[in-house]
């Protein structure tokens, strides 16, 4: 692991911060050095680079029957806002540490190994996830990205072609069943359970999609002094109940329920006045559609009824409705088989966030692996995984890579 | 009322928005417009107009017996950013309509009446209410009033010095019961009390006074989707708990008893993120004392216990505990009986906001008298209140004046 961790400190360098974390926004200058570094070192391996329409940067190490599907393994270097150092490096740098390794072993596969850095999977940009991953699956097309634009007013469409990328070549790109045999993703957990379980690796088993809801309570701004409670219609009250109904429903919803309200606003926002509109972002997640679609009419039914009880006009938005991605089954349990031998405990999760490899699910079995983060903490500065704990993903990922590209 | 209409709306021009509200902040150049008219009126009327040190302004039409302590009618012109036409401008006019009318009347009042405008009783520009008021009862001295300043630094002191007062001879213009028969303001309600209750006017018991609390709840920000309901530290969640605590609170502790929480600020505040940290302000208020003590240590230990229930951390600053001023009694039934006399409903009620008159209540029997506001609307340039309503609040004023001044 020499060599990979010279590599995590050099990118890291990219976008750093004083504060220690990094700014490494899709396609801004320091993703593009750390794009640069990385072609550099699939050179040094002796992969075959090549960006494509969408900006995604692959390196090919071409198997002994090179018209065979590939094993392809992916994630990204690009970051949020102050975020830290391992979310989506980790797996590109897995990658290249599993081509190291079958170079230094002196292994050919039978199958090629592709290796992708997707590009713009944080939304922090283009206000969209995991754009390159969609793009080559075919899941946006050439249009779609001249409509996709950041705070400046640049289409990820312009970034692309700035860059030098042909994107209105994308149609002929895309990958498919023929393209890629089985896709691996090995990321950070960005949560705490494999930490507070005391497991290696987590295999996840489906992506949770989320619903999400804006909601606008308008009650009356009255002088806090001079309007008796029963009077009063406090949107902030009503929006208090909203809170504790979410939380409520995504506890008695099942363990893979989780529902947040990340946002609300008050207004006027003064301490002597009454708050007459409250405007709150709740986020539902499960990875059963089910047991979301119903959790999401229940709290809709139950806003409404916080709502007419407290006098409140109310405005319900469904900003989306995702559908959760469940993960090749026959996959994970063969890796958990390779990981029971290799002495490396493993648990089934689900994963909350989304995350690259939900693209590639419908076009070839996909698994995505956790590495435990410390303390959950991620998007953040402080955000960290041990070393220990990458290198037994790395061995894992290794392991699996054999196994698939050997038939 | 002919003439009391051309005035307010001449004063109404001072400070105008296109909207049609007002901002007539204390001192400001729109306030110096309505003060000179009012000074003009108030010669006009044959009132002996004097200045002090406060900026409050005096028009005193002399009794028969001027060593008599006077009867006084006082409230302000000043106003808070965009609000409306009738807060305190119609205290005020009462006042100069009770002079029209003694003068036309032809009677000069055994006693003097002495109407005052009273400077700065909006904390809008320098952070404090009832500055004026506060000053000609001694509760603050000069020195006070060189701490206190507005957004740009500028004292009340060095405003009044620019204006001209004379700010250091405050000291020997502080008005005592020898100067103060008895205290009378006029002022809209700004709250629905009311109007929903179809009463004419209404008598203020007491004056509530607030006690305020900072809060501050500190969880993890933690990824929404990573995150199981169980291992959550959510400060929002919390927040929300505490926000219908306070109103339960306010609900069961009696008739005059109101709690608000009018700030509720989330960090980090995106749709994605488990709230980390909430920012609450909570305004309780109380006619009575000791129920808002009460009411504010048991505020308190059930902020702690939800606080512990949740793991969160948690900060709780008293910002103030003020205490509620008691009005007389005797002044209010005599009120009353001029009243029903007169055809005009009166009901007791409490005053939720603070008034110029509370600074007098220790200095002679003091009396506020509340005329309705159309749908409770103030601070708002919607405020407003029917010229019927403020028709029957100055008969009132002017039968109690009358009977006040006689002996």
């Amino acid at each position: 692991m020499n060599k990979f961790r010279h590599d995590f400190n050099s990118i890291a360098q990219c976008g750093i911060l004083d504060s220690g974390g990094l700014t490494r926004l899709a396609l801004s200058p320091p993703d593009q050095e750390a794009r640069t570094y990385l072609i550099k070192i699939m050179q040094e391996e002796g992969l075959r680079v090549h960006i494509d329409a969408a900006g995604n940067i692959h390196g090919v190490l071409e198997g002994r029957k090179a018209e065979l599907a590939a094993v392809t393994i992916g994630s990204h270097l690009d970051s949020v806002p102050q975020g830290g150092h391992y979310d989506g490096v980790i797996g590109v740098l897995a990658g290249i540490e599993v081509v190291r390794r079958l170079n230094a072993a002196g292994i050919r596969p039978l199958r090629s190994l592709r290796i992708i850095n997707f590009c713009a999977e944080e939304s922090s940009r283009f206000g969209v996830a995991t754009l390159g991953s969609k793009a080559v699956t075919g899941k946006i097309n050439t249009e779609d990205l001249k409509q996709i634009a950041d705070s400046e007013g640049t289409s990820f469409y312009t970034a692309l072609k700035q860059s030098g990328c042909n994107i209105d070549a994308l149609a002929q790109e895309v990958l498919g069943k023929d393209d890629i045999h089985a896709f691996l993703e090995l990321h950070i957990e960005q949560g705490q359970v494999l930490e507070q379980e005391n497991i290696d690796i987590g295999l996840v088993t489906a992506i949770a999609a989320p619903s999400r809801f804006d909601v606008i309570l308008t009650g009356r701004s009255d002088h806090s002094g001079n309007t008796p409670m029963h009077i009063r219609r406090d949107a902030l009250a009503g929006a208090a109940e909203v809170v504790l109904t979410v939380e409520e429903i995504a506890r008695n919803s099942g363990a893979s329920s989780v529902g947040t309200v990340g946002v609300l606003e008050v207004e006027p926002g003064a301490m002597n006045v009454v708050p007459g509109r409250v405007h709150l972002q709740i986020d539902l997640r499960d990875t059963n559609m089910e047991a979301k679609t119903r959790a999401g009419t229940e709290l809709q039914r139950r806003i409404e009824f916080i709502a007419q009880k407290r006098n409140l006009g109310v405005r319900i938005k469904t900003l989306c409705n995702d559908k959760p991605i469940i993960l090749n089954a026959a996959l994970r349990k063969r890796i958990h088989q390779l990981a029971s031998g290799m002495g490396i405990t493993t648990m089934e999760m689900p994963s909350g966030a989304g995350h690259d490899a939900m693209h590639f699910a419908a076009i070839a079995p996909t698994a995505l692996l956790f590495i435990p983060s410390i303390e959950g903490i991620s998007h953040n500065i402080k955000e960290q995984s041990s070393f220990a704990a990458i290198a037994k993903g790395v061995e894992l990922l290794y392991a699996c890579v054999q196994d698939l590209t050997a038939a």
